[in-house]
């Protein structure tokens, strides 16, 4: 099969340009979109290099689950919807079950969250896939990281630490003995939180999705709000998967080992316990600290309110 | 330098989101775009990868450029105007020096056509790089592939072969003697019809860029618009690269060889001169052509008017 005919067989029938608004889609030099008028657009990529964001032997399910999981996360911490979508496939060669397996878990991702294929493209080379996302918010309204403020409440969605633990696990066994089915499937098949991330969309002050942990992302937050936080350590929920680890490894795993795919978010003081309860009704939320005015200054508490210095550096994907 | 800082120093710099009606920019989780309401938006992403679409060695200022031309030349074949970019460059090594060549390339054809960079990845893997661009043109008037018509006269912009007799010149100097400086530029450089395009907007009935070929690409149209075409071997525009050759295989690189990015298009029979002229002053149109009701069937005829058959397949960029 050609580069066409994969295409044609394995994405864009799965896909037809009737779904989602569109006016053309996968098959011209380019698709054409039609953005309701009284939306903005919201627009995020990401690539998944093999041996650097997923292990070399990941099953093409996965890396496909995952590939599109990451960029509907950006857009949830927007507080969009996600819309369409494009897929740049970089394949070291034709195997028609890899990719039938991949295109499957990718169009079912995708249908689950009313995403339509728009185009992308298909190449030969080291294994790679970039995605580039398209979410629609009303206008103006799309969360960003730059708008907390001090004496806003800081908010972690679900559990930080079970993909970290995966990882760890995958690549060293005695140190890291025992990760669970569950915890795996946190590490190759992150949950975006959208309904969260939407229904933030009007009440939240700020918003990030942790991808490379919670202390470098919740940086970008103080960065860009040009503010600072408390951050209370007994009050991070912990994946119970840390539970294994000593303290302070646990610590550092929960802050810094990335691929959570949980949103932290800002909320102001004073947010009504209805708004709470809408929330929580959609995933467990955990306030963890409290916006300062001590520009970029993030401060970890131990349960004596001593300060907690952190011992390692996030997560970086390029170094 | 961490991503973070050679997306800041390299990247964000140049491409400030004030420009281009950003709401706004690189940095956040995802971009914010207001696409102007009487405005359809029209989507393109092109990926390439070191050792397939470009030489190992190539130089990263002729990388950069290659890999925003091929995009804003799918962009040129709607007919759009090019807006806003997403750029996903994945590094073997964080080698500032090339990093600092490419961005400067890159920058500056993207402000030589009014483009910001609004957002994308920045990671660590074997040498590849994919852009999404995104244009705009007002509602209902991207040009297709599907538009031809029986009776069309075909055109092409500019003259073909001169990439690919470069590409084969450096594959083999024996076979492809003396490839000039320009046709290597044509290789490394392509220049998108970006003017041509637009101005094609109102005119042509169907278009595309000749990426993979005019025999391909022409195929293209005539399956989407479910018509044939006549085409006049001794009217197809030659680059003089091609004299160096026997006409078989001339004819054969000319047809098959790929990477012009120059534009195929149809426009009704009576065109007005004035038309003509107009799209002239842009740049140089051959017409080659017409279009006929022979569902899909592609024929060239030489001089005297036999068939001519052809000997390559398309080339293609997976197989």
């Amino acid at each position: 099969m050609n580069e066409f005919e994969i295409i044609e067989c394995f994405f864009k029938s799965a896909h037809p340009a009737s779904n989602g608004g569109l006016a053309l889609g996968i098959g011209d030099d380019a698709a054409i979109v039609n953005v309701p008028d009284d939306s903005e657009l919201v627009i995020s990529m990401d690539t998944l290099v093999s041996g650097v964001h997923f292990f070399a032997d990941a099953l093409p399910e996965d890396i496909a689950y995952k590939s599109l999981a990451v960029n509907l996360s950006d857009i949830a911490a927007m507080g969009a919807s996600s819309r369409w979508i494009s897929l740049s496939l970089t394949l070291p060669d034709q195997d028609l079950v890899w990719i039938e397996k991949f295109s499957s878990s990718f169009n079912q991702l995708a249908k689950e969250h009313g995403l339509v294929l728009i185009g992308g493209d298909l190449t030969k080379g080291p294994l790679s896939i970039t995605v580039q996302i398209h979410g629609i918010n009303p206008k103006g309204k799309s969360l960003r990281r730059s708008g907390a403020n001090p004496g806003d409440s800081i908010y972690v969605s679900g559990k930080l630490g079970a993909a970290a633990y995966a990882f760890k696990s995958i690549e060293d066994n005695v140190l890291y003995p025992d990760a669970t089915k569950e915890e795996i499937q946190r590490l190759h098949r992150p949950e975006a939180r959208t309904k969260t991330g939407t229904t933030l969309r009007s009440i939240a002050t700020s918003c990030i999705d942790i991808s490379d942990g919670l202390f470098a992302d919740l940086g970008h937050i103080l960065k860009a709000s040009k503010v600072g936080a408390d951050i209370k350590l007994a009050e991070i929920p912990y994946s119970d998967s840390l539970k294994k680890l000593d303290k302070d490894k646990a610590i550092e795993l929960a802050l810094s080992g990335g691929d959570d795919y949980e949103l932290c978010f800002t909320l102001p003081s004073g947010t009504p316990d209805a708004v709470l309860n809408e929330l929580e009704s959609i995933c467990p939320i955990y306030c963890i600290g409290t916006i300062t005015n001590q520009v970029s200054e993030l401060s970890f508490l131990k349960e004596n309110d001593e300060p907690y210095v952190i011992k390692t550096n996030a997560y970086r994907h390029f170094s």
